[in-house]
């Protein structure tokens, strides 16, 4: 195994999981620093690329599918430029060397490797919500109704690239329960099975 | 953790990781006791149990479906006595202490308790393949036929049983493709995530 993807729930802690697994492997790691490269190959924002690289957009998903399916008059749009992208930079970076890449789909970008360890972290929806309250605050909505939002969009989002469905464990090769096994445990697993 | 269920693939070698953590942590094991024990009480074959205790009948999943949300005039029918007297042997074993529990929906039955640690192995169609020929020898059905006949029957007994849908990860604390990560493997990170 060279290449660690991580998939996980919104408020799971698998990016936190990520950036311990790296660390302790001593590889390098893609989260942020995926999303500046495609922003700075795009020309949009690291927002906008940070959004619309793992989720279907906010409002009006039966639109958003039907946009993508269909062929645009004006060539390629702004989801499509964003996802051949990012899948590129996804690839490149794969090729460079050992690392962890946290979220993007990249468990299917890179699946015709067979040095990849695909995990999936993900958590119950009370050990969620009390975790993205505590670090990104309270908002106008309330915080399960946030997780659910989020979820939804990132499965419409997998499936419309992938046509697999998201969280199915038989996508990776792990998948925990970062709110019983708890994080630290969960990165401890992951490194040493990337050591095996 | 006092009890570990453990769902699986056919051909995935579920089982086998059972057994093995139940040796490693010298706790009991509940498979063909299980269903021993039902077949005792409702007075049906063990084959029968075997078969009706965790998959929809062979032909006619959809007469099943119809047959299993009516309501029979002669009251129970044959699965729902078995899924009854099954659920209530689970219920009692994981009163008498700490085992293992191998298929049959136990994650389900158990969810209202706190010291469960819920376990789904699965691997790729290949591997499995090879490893029923190897087992179980071939048969009239090509292999990857079988699995995928088993893997339908026992998603649409879960789903109908459970509501949920079977190989979820979110139904489960960890999962494990035991092809990439070995069967042995397996069993030793789940038995070393039972002692933490």
């Amino acid at each position: 195994m060279r290449i660690i993807t991580i998939s996980r729930e919104f408020g799971s802690g698998g990016r936190t999981v990520g950036k311990q697994v790296a660390e302790s492997l001593g590889i390098r790691y893609y989260d942020k620093e995926l999303v500046k490269e495609v922003a700075a190959q795009t020309g949009f924002q690291e927002s906008f690329v940070e959004e619309h690289g793992e989720h279907a957009p906010a409002k009006n998903w039966l639109s958003y599918v039907l946009a993508l399916n269909g062929q645009s008059s004006s060539g390629m749009s702004a989801n499509d430029l964003i996802w051949a992208v990012q899948r590129q930079v996804i690839l490149e970076i794969a090729e460079e060397g050992p690392c962890v890449i946290v979220g993007r789909c990249a468990d299917y970008v890179l699946r015709e490797r067979d040095d990849c360890l695909n995990v999936f972290i993900h958590a119950d929806k009370d050990v969620r919500a009390e975790r993205i309250v505590r670090l990104y605050g309270m908002s106008d909505k309330a915080p399960v109704k946030r997780l659910e939002d989020k979820d939804k969009k990132r499965a419409l989002f997998y499936k419309h690239h992938t046509g697999r469905d998201w969280g199915m464990a038989q996508n990776y090769h792990i998948s925990l329960d970062s709110g019983v096994i708890g994080i630290e445990k969960c990165g401890e697993i992951i490194s040493d099975l990337y050591r095996c």
